[in-house]
């Protein structure tokens, strides 16, 4: 936990902003897996942690705007808990912790709220039933009463890392190095791609901390949320790695890199890649306070365009051919995203919130309508740039039987490529006035660097 | 999966069993983390999986007993989740895979139902809106509304293992077993709690499977349910472990092994030891068909008893101890549970049905209270048998306060006891017509054996 003052500070920050009302912010319970007792590893909610700090299911915390006050509901252990679970602090104890005097058990929170209540979009079932409760609304009230204010004030203050957030979420990053670094050293013609999961999984329980998302360890890059790892990873394929750690304080990393398993790319994988390792330079060289997330995602996508023309799979103007969305054929995501204590940092408050503003909506168009963050970039936003180039034969099929990018796609060429796969790399960045500061250590991401690691690994 | 007649038996065999009506069984979805798309392992709901065979989200099965006909209700995948996802199979086809000819569109699942539906308690809050929704009820409607024939019906049918299950627990027992020696081979002096749970978490990603449930790695044993790992382990201390990890059909192993962190055990570890161990034997020896399993608890308590008799913790008649439920103030707990597709097995249909009978309540006072299976063993069952001694200094103050047990307990030498931990064995076993079964593979569990491995290990 941070020092008590930044608790405090950040609490009287949302009051003050939000203006009026009480702020109600439920922590989370346990998770259950196949029964009610048997829990997955517990997540308190990351507001919840951002304002309390307290990572310990069973509290609500109350902000009361009006009275200038910060409350803390939560039921204190009973000797027939302590039996179980050891001794435990009270919720005073907690409450002191973290600079909230008044402390009340669970039964009382309705009692201390009013008409005017500000409440967060549920995620988890358990919240919809739990303010049902709490608040005596039906689970469609519930459902659709959240608070735009109370999201935006958030979204404002949270979006701007603190210097102690920043030396956490490096902190989630070196472990994240740690991990890519292993995974890229340990691959072996023959293994399983759940053998590359068990290094991540082993890393990061080794530092006590959790990996901040479902890892992806596939050799079907091409498929984006790819979370199966049953194929083995054979000499000539590629593997696509992407996966974070959080750190002490469940800050997230996330990072993607794309290596040979045979010690060097073959001459179309290192075509590509050069092409996405390209663009990502290209996209991190143009990150600085000021900039629209959107350009850059924009110069990445041309980035990859002119590399595609190159190598013959796509032709025209590449400024038109980005206009037209034809890079969609190979690059269907965003660039990259605000990461902080959620990976994909309060997508739970709302894209439109965290990552665009009233004068910028996000697109409904295929491609930029992934893309989570288009907003002017600020200093101390921590965001992630990845970009990539998928060859999806599916739509690969749609779009020829559609006839669409037609003037700029050789479809030809590109079926000659269908079984090729997907190449992703992605790092972490802290934005400054001038430029971005990388989170995390250096892993090899140039392609010759990753093929020395490969060739290394092989021979040892 | 199995093979597709075993689903198509199950579910036979719960129509004919239930008798009319239709049977309502949810497929659980993805478990949200910190935001909705941030999900945690998936894991399928056992009763699901028990009938369906199927380990995906968003299916609901529905079993009718007058039509002698079973459907299953999903979405299929569009295009548009394809680039996403990949290829997936169809919801035709994955009916095909477990001999469901009739697959419909989750909206149609409401309109399958009438009035005699028959459904299992809900344990995730998303079960509780998702039944809420489907059968136009209220939230506190279908909190209450299970039904008992149905529980009842698939306890007695998932409470008996078919041979395919007994070859995937003992795979699961089998993972399990290569944890424990694995984590009694690892642990030195000066590491952390939570570097145990790395070596648990890495082999179980190694074979592609789960941990069937939140593991206990702690040199403070006698706090029953630890999650806590920051502790480092030093020298003179002892170590409970209890882990598990699931088989590829995710049925559940479950072990406990205490062990030195030093070669050797001292004096007052090693006698304590040799008692945990006696009634261990004991409690083994008495497994068989027709036993009660409260009976083979009581077996337990009192060899337990007996020991600590002879180290001077107890006095009295060991009988007339058990009687009183003095042994409690070190085995506060039950000696086993039943084990299949969930570690507790099937906990969320109710304990009285799963581990008890009509004529065989669940006791209400303290330590049997807790023992989660009471019934008579019948051949087949999968039980766990884990007797411990657990010295909780605040159950000592507690009971000393009260004059509890005066008559049993040597307060004046357990005072010196206070700061000893506690001690547990654990391992899975078959119940035969005439024995048991051991599930797994045999690791060091006498005290000489769990000596040997420990010297070993320091040594390399």
């Amino acid at each position: 936990m941070f020092d008590i003052e930044i608790y405090k500070a950040r609490r009287a920050k949302l009051r003050a902003t939000v203006g009026s009302g009480k702020i109600l912010l439920l922590g989370n319970d346990e998770a259950s897996i196949n029964f009610a007792h048997n829990w997955y590893p517990y997540r308190q909610d990351s507001t919840f942690l951002y304002y309390f700090g307290l990572s310990i299911p069973g509290l609500i915390g109350v902000l009361d705007c009006d009275g200038d006050q910060d409350y803390l509901f939560g039921n204190d252990y009973q000797i027939d808990d302590i039996v179980w679970t050891g001794p435990q602090p009270t919720l005073r104890e907690l409450g002191e912790k973290v600079g909230v005097e008044s402390t009340f058990p669970l039964a009382k929170v309705s009692a201390q709220l009013n008409a005017k209540v500000h409440i967060l979009p549920p995620y988890r079932g358990e919240h919809t039933l739990k303010l049902r409760e709490i608040l005596s609304k039906s689970v469609e009230e519930v459902s659709s009463m959240a608070s735009i204010p109370l999201i935006k004030a958030i979204a404002a203050q949270r979006n701007i890392k603190a210097p102690e957030e920043l030396v956490e979420m490096n902190k989630a990053v070196t472990t994240t190095s740690a991990i890519h670094l292993a995974v890229m050293k340990a691959a072996r013609p023959g293994m399983k791609e759940y053998e590359l999961v068990a290094v991540a999984r082993r890393i990061a329980a080794e530092n006590n901390v959790s990996l901040s998302f479902p890892p992806i360890a596939t050799i079907n890059g091409q498929t984006l949320h790819n979370h199966y790892y049953g194929n083995t990873i054979e000499a000539g394929d590629i593997v696509l790695f992407d996966c974070g750690a959080e750190s002490p304080e469940f800050y997230a990393g996330d990072m993607t890199r794309t290596f040979p398993v045979s010690a060097t790319f073959d001459s179309r994988q290192r075509e590509l890649y050069e092409i996405v390792f390209r663009a990502h330079r290209a996209a991190v060289d143009s990150l600085h306070a000021g900039v629209k997330f959107i350009d850059v995602h924009l110069i990445a996508a041309k980035t990859l365009v002119s590399g595609l023309k190159e190598v013959g799979l796509m032709k025209g103007d590449a400024e038109e051919a980005v206009n037209a969305g034809a890079h969609t054929m190979f690059f269907q995501c965003g660039l990259g995203h605000m990461m902080g204590l959620d990976v994909h940092d309060m997508e739970n408050l709302g894209e439109q919130y965290v990552g665009y503003t009233p004068e910028l909506q996000k697109s409904t168009v295929f491609g930029l309508k992934s893309l989570r963050l288009g907003k002017e970039l600020e200093e101390n936003n921590v965001i992630t740039v990845e970009p990539g180039i998928y060859i999806i034969p599916e739509l690969i099929d749609l779009n020829k039987a559609d006839g669409k990018f037609k003037d700029f796609i050789n479809y030809d060429k590109l079926e000659t490529y269908r079984d090729f796969g997907g190449i992703r790399v992605e790092e972490d960045f802290v934005i400054n006035a001038d430029g971005s500061t990388l989170l995390g250590n250096s892993v090899a991401i140039a392609p010759e660097e990753v093929e020395k690691v490969r060739s290394q690994a092989l021979k040892s």
